[in-house]
């Protein structure tokens, strides 16, 4: 790594950190949707875009635009971006982290104009905590953010709608939010936030989908009763029925990867030491890249719930939560990525992402890509999350490969894919 | 069953019902350790105990005491008696059927004297509710009642000295609640409490002992985690370890009969449906007849809990809670009980007793025997506890034979018993 190199690294994580000191809460990492830190963090990165050169909007959902031309007008756009909001006590990288890095770029062009135009956006709002609904920024940007949502309050009873005024936008062309049309790609950069590519000692991880997922909430009744007075053959104990149940979703998921099974909330009444357990409710949460097999592995895992409880004269019942499909991502745009690691020297794992991210709604109106960085001890969501400096090494220099290979992609096409 | 049976039966649950009217809550029966009604229980069974004959007093803990002479003057006394005091929303027959029963018993004999008086108790505490603490009364009669036991205080912030003052009894006395020496034997007779009985179509239980009880509290520390990024086998799932333990603690109790262990309680956190649980704690209640087989099983339990963490990297440690050893009942006067009831024709099952009951607490003390009656449904500690007519029938002439054993047992000593 050379010293220019080791810089670059260094200046990122800073800028990440400098904008972590945007919040609401002092002495920790908590900054919801078009809250006031949002000013702060809109400032300092319009200054850092201004100075690379780039036009810099906020648009009406509150997402930050920065625009650098291409060789033509009208060049088509590449995006590149994430997000500038973050959980409650959260760390300094997630989604933010992908944003200057997006003017990082545009900085190591070094002024140059390529065939096509670059905006790098700060989508205004992803993870969700402030309506408790997420993908705000990236749903307004693909003309999705409906009316309902609009509506949607916060437990302040402040509507979406409000707090998009309050911020000092105006919500009414919330259309013009929307892609103009020109995209022909969006690149996402964001840390791993699992444990993944550190267990393989790998910097980054090329994502090839984005897991659909399936929640429920089962309940288990058995038959409350005294634990001295009632023998283990005459029990119909609740506990006993979910734990089996639990036990084999465990080994189902384990034989069945990538496949993904928790139960992660478990509730027991009456809850006392002394009494059977009569009554348990249990999440089950179950995330795959394949929706078919996904709804498969939901129906075997109800069957395993099923045979548990009988067995123990327990009754079970299933309700429906959360029913998301897969979002594949762009095989040709993935397989540039790859490339593109591969030419910077940088091993890749390709892997799919477990958790939600703005490419996830970007990607079924956008040739979409995602770069994982590494996350050390698997760690996010957390004050204690960080990225290793030569990982963001590594992703720069496959960001740069990158739009040099989607340079070549356009001045010779080869595949019909530019 | 003969007329005159039926109607001693029908008299004593009707006599059981209608001391259920006395309660601090309309609708339902609850009946704490000398509260108001207390005033009207005793009131009844004094009533009831008089017209047969019986000197009544009320101790200085509230127990009532119903007194039959013998042929002579101080005749060694025979004790019979269960609890008056009930949980909240209790059922008719917990306790009292056993004090109603004594009352009959003596009405039974028809003014006829025995080589031995009796006394008839309704212990005034057995349920541990207003104080926390069980056996108040047959601690008393003892002579185990301590100082500290006596400053407890109740929810309200009164004592159980000024309880006693408040329902107008006088405390300073309370040696003399104590049992002044002469009881060769106590019987109590009791619901079962359980299913057993009723699963082997059985009216009769012989408890043979009371088991000992370990009572403990596990916490399982793993690594929280996020439910979509992190793979089944780099888990530290909390959840997942201490359902396969509470599988194996039901396995080992199953193949460990008589053995009871009960997981009754479990709080697992962070406790969201989409994140792997970093900390469960569970409850552990185990029980045996044998203190040595319950001290083995405890071990091989913890090892179950040691294995099924180890496995998943997840921590377990344990805290025990309550440790209470077994009581066996007098053999010779449980052999006796078991000649009546054959005499009487009714057959029954040879027991252990999984709950406690006054019993336990004069054991130590007096040659005890205690003898079960079915529990329909096995429900007890509910509105719908209940008893069958004809098992109150087979109770009772299990108890005149019990008493006609005895009285020959004295007049013509066999086996240096008497």
């Amino acid at each position: 790594m050379t010293g220019k190199h080791t810089d670059r690294a260094a200046r990122i994580i800073s800028r990440c950190r400098q904008i972590a000191t945007c919040t609401e809460v002092p002495g920790e990492i908590t900054r919801l949707f078009l809250t006031p830190p949002m000013h702060e963090v809109h400032a300092l990165l319009r200054d850092w875009m201004e100075a690379a050169g780039m036009t810099v909007r906020i648009d009406a959902i509150g997402n930050l635009r920065g625009f650098w031309p291409g060789l033509v007008p009208g060049s088509p756009r590449l995006l590149i971006g994430s997000h500038l909001d973050t959980v409650p006590n959260a760390g300094a990288f997630d989604g933010i982290l992908g944003v200057v890095l997006g003017v990082t770029i545009v900085e190591e062009l070094g002024g140059d104009l390529l065939p096509f135009a670059i905006e790098v956006i700060g989508f205004s709002e992803e993870e969700g905590v402030r309506f408790n609904k997420p993908f705000l920024g990236s749903l307004a940007l693909v003309g999705k953010l409906d009316a309902d949502t609009l509506a949607r309050t916060d437990r302040n009873g402040v509507s979406v709608r409000q707090a998009i005024d309050d911020y000092g936008l105006d919500p009414t062309p919330l259309p013009a939010a929307t892609l103009a049309g020109g995209a022909f790609a969006y690149l996402e950069i964001h840390i791993e936030q699992g444990p993944v590519l550190e267990s393989e000692d790998t910097a980054l991880g090329i994502v090839e989908a984005l897991v659909g997922q399936t929640r429920m909430e089962l309940i288990f009744t058995g038959q409350a009763n005294h634990a001295g007075t009632t023998p283990m053959h005459l029990r119909h104990d609740a506990i006993a029925a979910v734990a089996e149940w639990i036990v084999a979703v465990e080994a189902y998921a384990s034989s069945h990867q990538p496949l993904v099974a928790t139960v992660g909330r478990i509730e027991a009444a009456p809850g006392a030491g002394n009494v059977i357990a009569g009554h348990v409710t249990a999440s089950l949460d179950l995330r795959h890249a394949d929706d078919n097999a996904r709804r498969a592995s939901v129906t075997a895992v109800l069957q395993l719930a099923e045979k548990a409880a009988t067995r123990r004269g327990v009754h079970v019942t299933s309700a429906p939560q959360l029913e998301q499909s897969a979002v594949p991502l762009d095989p040709h745009l993935t397989a540039v990525l790859c490339r593109a690691a591969a030419q910077a020297c940088h091993p890749t794992r390709r892997m799919t992402s477990g958790a939600g991210h703005d490419a996830m709604i970007l990607a079924p109106t956008i040739p979409s890509a995602m770069l994982f960085l590494r996350s050390p001890g698997g760690l996010s969501h957390h004050p204690d999350e960080t990225v290793l400096p030569q990982d963001v090494e590594a992703a720069i220099a496959t960001a740069m490969e990158f739009l040099a290979q989607l340079r070549d992609d356009r001045t010779n096409p080869k595949d019909g894919h530019a």
